[in-house]
């Protein structure tokens, strides 16, 4: 069993799901962290980091954000509070008339692993997925801007097809390449 | 003497103009700190007092943003990396068609004392200054969002009128509270 800290449930659930497959079992420490202001979510997972106590297990934590090409990678760190104050709208409103609609959801997982993984120090692993913004919002699943972003390839957003998403998603890379590490030690030969 | 402790020369500049009324010197630490991030100005400047050495003389950090009602606060704690990213264009786009215009500059000043002025812990003094976004960029003077806040009771914005800036802004405000404070240690009857 290792340990997700993380105070927002769609992750966690997520993550559940993709360690089950690895027959992990995940619990979840439901508290938030220290975020530092950073230019990169690397920097905010370092950080935070250090402030993740030994409990014993291994523990992990996650930050994502979206990175828009033409808005220089707003919303980007902040993605949570644009979310909540602008929001989807907002950032629809800003991307009117706007040609260039890349952008990419970056995930960051920081592991820390203590008793049975050794004491590995800021194990960082990276998901990420490329995409466009849609012209408008659609779609109902999911969360945050997953309803304004269409993965490359595809046509539909994140939340018209979370089955999709599930498969492909940042987070979904960050946290496989978690699982993939650790499973040895969890289950080994 | 006390420090600034800033990596913006404008804010420097501002501040140092504001001692010298009190006769007081203001020395610069060109160094940035660590900020988290929080909901409030006030939080941030209080976690980062914490990462403040002694230097023996006293030191101080600010922290300042705006916050525009009709965008829930945004840009609000985060207003540097949304100035380096959106900027006053994307500011003005989210705006448009918007009829509550009205939005805050806030300041957040945290000063930690050492010999001479006791050891004070995170004392905190804020500034204020209410007022409205205009419907475009004016004027040159002072920097980040300036040209596109037009304090309360006036019809010019901060770029348009540096010397009216100087004189009512948030950072005036929280400034001089500061200074009044420090002036009977640096000052003795």
């Amino acid at each position: 069993m290792i340990y997700f800290k993380t105070s927002n449930p769609h992750k966690f659930d997520e993550a559940k799901e993709i360690f089950k497959r690895y027959g992990i079992e995940l619990g979840q420490i439901p508290e938030t962290y220290r975020e530092i202001q950073a230019d990169s979510l690397e920097e905010v997972v370092k950080d935070a980091l250090k402030t993740i106590e030994n409990i014993g297990r291994g523990v992990f934590i996650e930050d994502a954000g979206l990175f828009i090409k033409a808005l220089n990678g707003f919303p980007g760190v902040y993605s949570s509070y644009i979310e909540n104050t602008i929001g989807n709208d907002g950032i629809l409103k800003l991307m009117e008339d706007v040609d260039d609609r890349s952008a990419v959801f970056m995930s960051v997982v920081g592991f820390k692993g203590f008793k049975g993984f050794r004491d590995f120090d800021a194990m960082i692993f990276k998901g990420e997925v490329k995409g466009e913004i849609a012209f408008e919002s659609r779609g109902t699943e999911g969360f945050g801007y997953d309803p304004i972003f269409i993965p490359e390839g595809y046509k539909k957003t994140f939340a018209e097809d979370f089955e999709l998403k599930t498969r492909i998603s940042h987070r979904r890379r960050a946290i496989e390449k978690l699982a993939r590490f650790i499973n040895p030690f969890i289950n080994p030969r």
